[in-house]
């Protein structure tokens, strides 16, 4: 109301940190945290001209392969123009695969534009070929496009997975089960749904393995003050780079049977495989392989991305989630929850669509693709190695082997000298480790801080993305800074 | 547990509708409800060769500009085709002006590929082209790029403003009013987060505008039961079609600084004016015309996307929204939240570039552009007439002027016995209709009852999007039904 004199009344704002959502508060994502901004602000200074002890700031703290240099796949984004621009279906400097492909899928979208809404569940001929693409991958294990959902990434899919998930208040909040480390997406997730993170930690002695032992210790904590629901496993592991064998994939799905839980897998690195011995193997095909006693029962949600892999098209937001089991009701209501946001973004359908349907022996695209995507994956497997190689060879710094995905997460002895200057701060000891690295070399890396970490072990997460002779280059500056901080807090 | 004979026990599913999120169960979504489906379903059937009474479904239910066979832009997608596959950069088919937004967006992305991941609140340079068409838009008034947020389609902006507000508990819920008629984007979000719905009706005779005084009745019978925080505004109208005046967006204005509420403002439709004498103000222009005492005060969030006005590029994704007077500590806590999932799209993005950035006087492509842009106004214009008259013909059917948005709301009298089946049904009348109408013609509408409508009247929503002759056919086709289904009740 006005006051006497006519001015407006003097109150505060209606939306405060005190009057906000509380558990939006309660989220926490480091990936993109204080240490990412600092590294936007240092390449500002160095652009203004502001002198620095280097050239550039490499950002090692993502898993964005084009902002790493990475090209994309030409038969990918030559479909995707053709989409996006039907003009150049006449044009002879495409060949006819990526056309077919360009032509299939404007088929199927309304006026035959990529910007029509689509489906809320995603494209029709889009999830029929993701449904034949995990055919062929599981070796014949059968996929119904029903089951498909097309998402705005992996992130979309798995959060929206957790929301139908979360329910009961208390002792009987949804509790959900997650490694540690673990990729923040998902404890943030929890945090904003209300829902309780239930902590169960990867063996670093064992290579990051899982073992049934800690998950069941951890359930049985959890019990005591929720109710447990869901187990998320993240194969092979982001920030870890473990990949999981047959046998423990096995031990986690009778896990899951005795003790009633819903699986989410996160599969989106399910190409990203590189050490010898080690195989990708789905959690659906070794569901369905132990017997319709386990495949006639598991509730599982898997999830794939256009982010990962050999494609690295983070941009697009391409993805998809496969439900097994789903009560018919629920998938009802995820369907209709689905449809509130009307659709996925239509270009990363398309490119998802590409992914799982790529150019096939006798098509003129073929010999380029596999070219590409070899010299993608094979780049990768020997950035992984020379990864771990160098970094072990520095005294204070242990890694182990990067089986798969894209990360490297090594474990760093800190002098007790640096531990208490950081606590003294207010900060995790390696949020300052890393921070200092940053300020001195420029390479911005995530603190292990921000994924989870056993009490009193400390450990930073870098991606091995960057070109090989960078990478080099970053790991022996890492090297170089890490023997000067030891010296200087010893 | 293995029981005796080493059998798996028997067990329900973990997740089935009572056991899970009850707020997402109580999400209801009409425009993408079961009288799609059942249209979905028909088209099918047609396709298999059922006969029926007419040859193809015409789905006007949802703002879907290019299903309903608008054209892209050609500019637009040129600039899209040139990001997406820059080995066209090199070609003399495309204008240079495409060449150059192709390029200066290139390099604002990570790596210069819009495959890269994006900072969360989206690419720099789009912030800053979007803050400079708001200042161009609003006659000077400044825009800050630091107050834009690039979101996932408008749908993902107004979700995420309304999680920041929700907050306590019982009394202290957060209340959220809404219109009604209203878009169910806004029920449906405000079911799932938990939040009190507060409904305030737009007054039919009077061209469904928006009375204080209706208002101020709404706001009172909340405040009995919940925390009133939050006050939305859909302008121009959907699905009511009406455009508010400048003196009502003050009186808005007033009322939401006098009693404390944060104003959101969707105004996807801001392009999409046709009645004479009526013209888009912006709640931003207005709120800084009101002068200081009101535009240092009033807490303002207003949404735009690529889906509608003349581009209607809905499958793309593209949106931002713009926040006024936000604390910065909340500010903080919103780049966070939406760090979370990483980023919106980059190709829809990019759009919302072009869309802020059009071509300008003396470059290649600025006729084409702009003859292209009036076409789709102008016959947009045309339809919004010719659906108002021809509505107005039928006995029984009464329609407002059509003064903007993309849909027609007109009331309809269901004779008593039609009302009385529908109710032994169990289905709202006005579904009832719909449905009916499905099936003998093949015409695809929402009932009112899924936007919300006053107690005992009935309505329907049909966008004015298809093809002119086409629309003539459905508009003839929509009266000969009704006077029949009269007949038929009465
Ligand atoms: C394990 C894991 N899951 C999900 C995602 C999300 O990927 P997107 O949403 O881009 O598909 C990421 C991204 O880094 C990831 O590492
Ligand atoms: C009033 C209104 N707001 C928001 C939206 C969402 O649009 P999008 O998410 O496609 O930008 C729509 C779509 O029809 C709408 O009509």
């Amino acid at each position: 109301m006005m006051s006497e004199n006519g001015a407006l009344p003097l109150r505060g704002k209606v939306l405060t940190v005190d009057t906000m959502n509380a558990n939006v508060k309660k989220v926490d994502y480091a990936v993109r945290g204080p240490i990412v901004q600092r590294a936007v602000q240092i390449e500002k200074e160095l652009k203004e001209g502001v002198k620095k002890p280097f050239e550039e700031v490499i950002k090692a703290n993502i898993g964005d392969a084009h902002a790493m240099g990475q090209r994309p796949i030409t038969f990918f984004r030559q479909v995707m123009a053709l989409c996006t621009y039907p003009q150049l279906l006449d044009d002879n400097k495409f060949p006819e695969d990526a056309k077919n492909r360009a032509r299939r899928i404007l088929q199927s979208c309304g006026g035959n534009s990529i910007g029509a809404y689509t489906t809320s569940q995603g494209i029709d001929c889009v999830r029929h070929d993701v449904a034949n693409y995990i055919q062929r991958r599981d070796g014949g294990i059968p996929s119904d496009p029903d089951n498909i959902y097309l998402t705005t990434g992996a992130s979309d899919g798995i959060v929206t997975i957790l929301k139908l998930l979360t329910a009961g208040e208390g002792r009987t909040r949804t509790g959900v089960m997650i490694s540690i480390p673990q990729y923040p997406l998902y404890s943030a997730s929890i945090a904003e749904l209300g829902a309780v993170q239930i902590n169960y930690y990867l063996n670093e002695e064992k290579c990051w393995s899982l073992d049934i032992s800690e998950l069941q210790r951890s359930l049985q904590a959890a019990r005591e003050h929720c109710d447990p629901r869901v187990l998320c496993i993240i194969n092979p592991g982001n920030p870890t780079g473990q990949v999981q064998s047959r046998q423990c994939i096995e031990d986690v799905i009778r896990f899951a049977v005795k003790e009633n839980l819903f699986l989410m897998a996160d599969e989106v690195y399910q190409d990203n495989v590189y050490a010898e011995g080690c195989e990708f193997h789905s959690f659906k095909k070794v569901l369905f392989e132990m017997g319709p006693e386990y495949s006639s029962k598991v509730e599982l949600a898997s999830f794939h991305s256009t982010s990962k892999c050999y494609m690295g098209e983070c941009g697009f937001r391409g993805g998809y989630m496969e439900v097994i089991n789903m009560d018919p009701e629920v998938k009802a209501q995820l369907t209709k929850l689905v449809s509130v946001r009307l659709c996925p973004p239509a270009p990363g359908q398309a490119l998802m669509d590409l992914v799982v349907n790529s150019p096939q022996p006798g098509e003129p695209s073929y010999q380029t693709f596999i070219k590409e995507r070899t010299d993608v994956l094979s780049a990768l497997a020997e950035k992984a190695k020379l990864t771990e190689e160098i970094l072990n060879t520095v005294p204070g710094i242990s890694c182990n082997p990067v089986q798969g995905a894209m990360y490297s997460f090594p474990r760093i002895t800190l002098p007790e000298r640096a531990i208490n200057e950081a606590k003294a701060k207010g900060q995790a000891p390696d949020m300052f480790y890393c921070m200092k690295l940053l300020e001195e070399t420029g390479i911005c890396l995530v603190p292990g801080s921000g994924f989870g970490q056993r009490e009193g072990t400390y450990h930073f997460r870098m991606t091995i993305l960057p070109p090989t002779d960078k990478l080099k280059i970053m790991l022996n500056k890492l090297k170089e800074f890490h023997q000067k901080f030891t010296q200087q807090y010893s």
